[in-house]
Formats: structure tokens, C-alpha cells, sequence
């Protein structure tokens, strides 16, 4: 008896954002892994189990998500965003590399979802209209010195960038730090956008200039974008403002 | 009269990917504009319209649209995959910065969707599971020296590197010279994905080495996943290969 693992991507915390694909995949699964708040974002049926986890137990849990999708069940890992992004589908692949034959013999489905890095944008503009990067500022699984090499290397060459796991209580230094290896090479002028669940009620975005930006103005759930100097404002006098990055760009000075 | 605009993201291509709140815009808007072959994808009612045009337009159709809906229209902008990543929303405020005060006036709406590198990389693992980046190769908006800057500075520093508008008729050359740069800091066996109609009937996923990267395997739907040094490729006997990004880096040598 052959089982499934079907690995999905919930987006940002709209139910609007949802994808047809993945609420199908939800609806064929009966047993759901993932960290406590995606796991209860599931509308789940009698015959549908969730089995939820700490955040930082992504490898115990594609385990044994894994495992039992080995003893035949159907089973679903469930990330916010899209599971490809800092998420549950490289912990899967991981597992899956280092793990029993069996596991490689498993029909493995992978629906994307919004990330939050997209939602953010569409809230505020275009900041991602150009070049851009994603880097998550967790510095569990690499060292700090290869983070602020990245932040300066894709700064330095104009990218946009976009700040995942900012901060939390355990990593409460590394985001004021990125702002300052941003702040040593990019002019405090470029805007930065603290994008927190993004298409909620609780919603909140905020712009401001990267010579203003404050660590806590972002908690572990907020999406960053920093600006290049090509990103602009456009003021709008009974409108919030728009934030974008020109198609157009010109060789970084 | 007020109208409003809704800048919309489509998806890859595959309807089950397109979200509810992007079906709900589509709905409520009555004149479309976009590259032909997403406009193309609508399932309109008789009351809607689709004005489409070429894929180098597209200040001149955000100017229109915008106009239309000053006009008091209900319009709507749509784009492939995101319409803030190398799409629509960009166009669209650049043409509201430089216009007249009555388009910043507007109700703006931007929808996000699957962009293609998150539909390309959920088709065959994880690939985008650690630091990544976006370029556009195109050259009509940028210059070609500024693109190769900043593939050595993503790869350099160890970022998987997303490309978009890999080539078209009008740029050959482009997609060569980047795997000739790309080759020149990278080894020859960090995997390469070529993506094209993710999620779609005639989609068609590759994986190869760096080394055996050719220009003809992409054209202008392909979006193109160029691996880091720490990349890695799963061989399943029954199965098609995973690929994938650990979560976990070292500094690159």
C-alpha cells in the first residue's frame, strides 16, 4: 500500500488567496502537519487530524509526516505562504534525501502558494518591480557573517530585497544589524516596507526611509522590503502612498 | 465619476492556480487590458471586453487603462503569474508618477499571484528552499553589463538565481552569455531547472548541470532556476528527481 505526501502552501492568511489547488489538496488529505498557526487555519472535516508543532521542529515533523504517508495515509504538510519559500518543502527533501528507500518511492505533490514577500507588495505598489531577493535573517542554520555578506552583495548590486524571519524573541539583534549593513552602502533615503499579515483584518503596512527604520518595528510574522535606490514613493493626497521599483535601472553608483 | 483599476495576477497558467479573491476581480471589472495571451485566458461575460496588445507595451497600455478608468470605467490590468514581479503593477505606477493628479486619485487594487519560479520550483522540489534572487535578462530596460553585475554578485554570494525573460527573438544572445558568466564563478554540476507552463498540459520541467546548460532549451515562457553550490539533486528510481536547496549554509568557498 502506497500513501501521499502532499506538501501546501496556504499563502499569507487570506482565505481569498487560497488557490483552488491547494483547497483540493486539503480536502484529499486526512492528516495535516505543520506549525501550530497553519495548522488552524485548516476548516477541517471529523475525518481530518491535525497534528501540530513547534516552529522550529521542521525536520522531526517531515519525518514523520513522511513516515506516515509510508504506512498508506494521505497526508498533508502545510506551510504559510508558499512551502517552497523558507518552508516545509526543502525540510521534506531533506528528510527525504537522508531517509529509508521508502520515502523516495513516495508520490510527493507540491502546491505553491502567495508568498508573503508578493502580498506585501501588492499591498503598497510594485516594490518588486525589478531585480529582487529573498534572504531569511534566521541565523539557526547558517552563520551570521554569510547573511550580512548577502545583504551587502545584493544591496551593493541594486536588488530590492526582501527580509524573511526578521526577528523573534530568540534572534532579537539580527534585524537592527542588517539594517546598519544596509544602512553603511545604501543612502538612508531608499524606503523600507514593514509588511505584517498582509490581506487580514489585522493587517498593517508601514513605509518608511532606511535612515528611520527600527528593529522593533517588525515582529516574527512581518515581511521587509528594502528598497534600491531606483525604488520610489509617490505621494497620493487622499490615498495611502505607492511604493515602486522602475522597470528601468540604471548602473549602481 | 470615479472609476477604479485593478492590476491582476493570473497565475502561471493553470486555473486551479489562479485564487478567488483574482477570480472575484476578474468578475467585477468590464474592460481588460493585458498581453494578448493573458487576456486571452479571461472566460468573459458579454458585458466584459478584452483590449489586448504586445508584450513592449506596456506604458502605453497602463496610460490607457488608467485613463479608462478616470473615465469612471471598472478596469482591470492583468498579468501572467504576480503583476509585481517583471509584470503590470510596475508599469502602472510608473505611468500614475508622471501623469495627471486625477489618476493618483484612483482606487488602486493590485491582486498577487503564483509567480512562475514558485510554480517551477513546486513542480520539482525545493529549489528556492534557502537565499534566492530574480533577474530579468531582458536588456530593452536595463543595460546588458548592469545583468551580468548582478548575476555575479547573486551567485558569488551563494543565492539560487530565478530567471526571468530568459530570450526572445529580438534578444538571442542574452541567455548564453549568462551561462557563461554564471559558469565562470560556479561549478559545472550545480543543477539548472528549465520551467515552462508550469501546472499547464504541455508543461515541460528539465533539470541538467550548469556545464550542459544550453540556451536552446529555454524560450520566452521558460523560467529558468540556476542553483547554488548547495543545491542538490534526489535520483528516485519510480519517480522524476527532487531538487533542492537545504536550509541550512556555510560561507561559499
Amino acid at each position: 500500500m502506497s500513501g501521499r505526501l502532499a506538501i501546501i502552501g496556504l499563502g499569507p492568511g487570506n482565505e481569498a488567496q487560497v488557490t483552488p489547488e491547494a483547497s483540493r489538496a486539503v480536502a484529499q488529505a486526512t492528516l495535516f502537519y505543520g506549525y501550530k498557526p497553519y495548522v488552524d487555519r485548516l476548516d477541517l472535516r471529523p475525518d481530518q487530524t491535525r497534528i501540530a508543532s513547534d516552529n522550529r521542529e521542521e525536520l522531526a515533523r517531515a519525518k514523520e509526516a513522511l513516515e506516515k504517508a509510508v504506512e498508506g495515509h494521505s497526508v498533508a504538510v502545510v506551510s504559510g505562504g508558499d512551502p517552497g519559500v523558507f518552508a516545509m518543502a526543502a525540510a521534506v527533501c531533506e528528510a527525504i534525501e537522508s531517509g529509508p528507500e521508502a520515502w523516495k518511492a513516495l508520490d510527493i505533490e507540491i502546491v505553491p502558494g502567495i508568498t508573503a514577500m508578493l502580498a506585501v507588495a501588492a499591498r503598497i505598489g510594485a516594490p518588486l518591480g525589478h531585480d529582487f531577493c529573498a534572504i531569511s535573517l534566521s541565523d539557526n542554520l547558517k552563520p551570521w557573517d554569510l547573511i550580512e555578506l548577502r545583504l551587502l552583495a545584493a544591496a551593493g548590486a541594486g536588488f530590492v530585497v526582501a527580509l524573511y524571519n526578521p526577528i523573534s524573541k530568540s534572534r532579537p539583534w539580527q534585524l537592527g544589524r542588517a539594517f546598519e549593513a544596509l544602512a553603511a552602502i545604501l543612502p538612508g533615503t531608499v524606503p523600507v516596507i514593514f509588511g505584517r499579515a498582509a490581506g487580514r483584518p489585522d493587517e498593517r503596512i508601514e513605509v518608511c526611509l532606511l535612515a528611520d527604520a527600527k528593529p522593533e518595528m517588525a515582529d516574527m510574522a512581518t515581511c521587509i522590503i528594502v528598497g534600491s535606490t531606483e525604488t520610489r514613493i509617490i505621494r497620493r493626497s487622499d490615498r495611502p502612498a505607492l511604493v515602486y521599483t522602475p522597470r528601468a535601472a540604471t548602473r549602481p553608483k
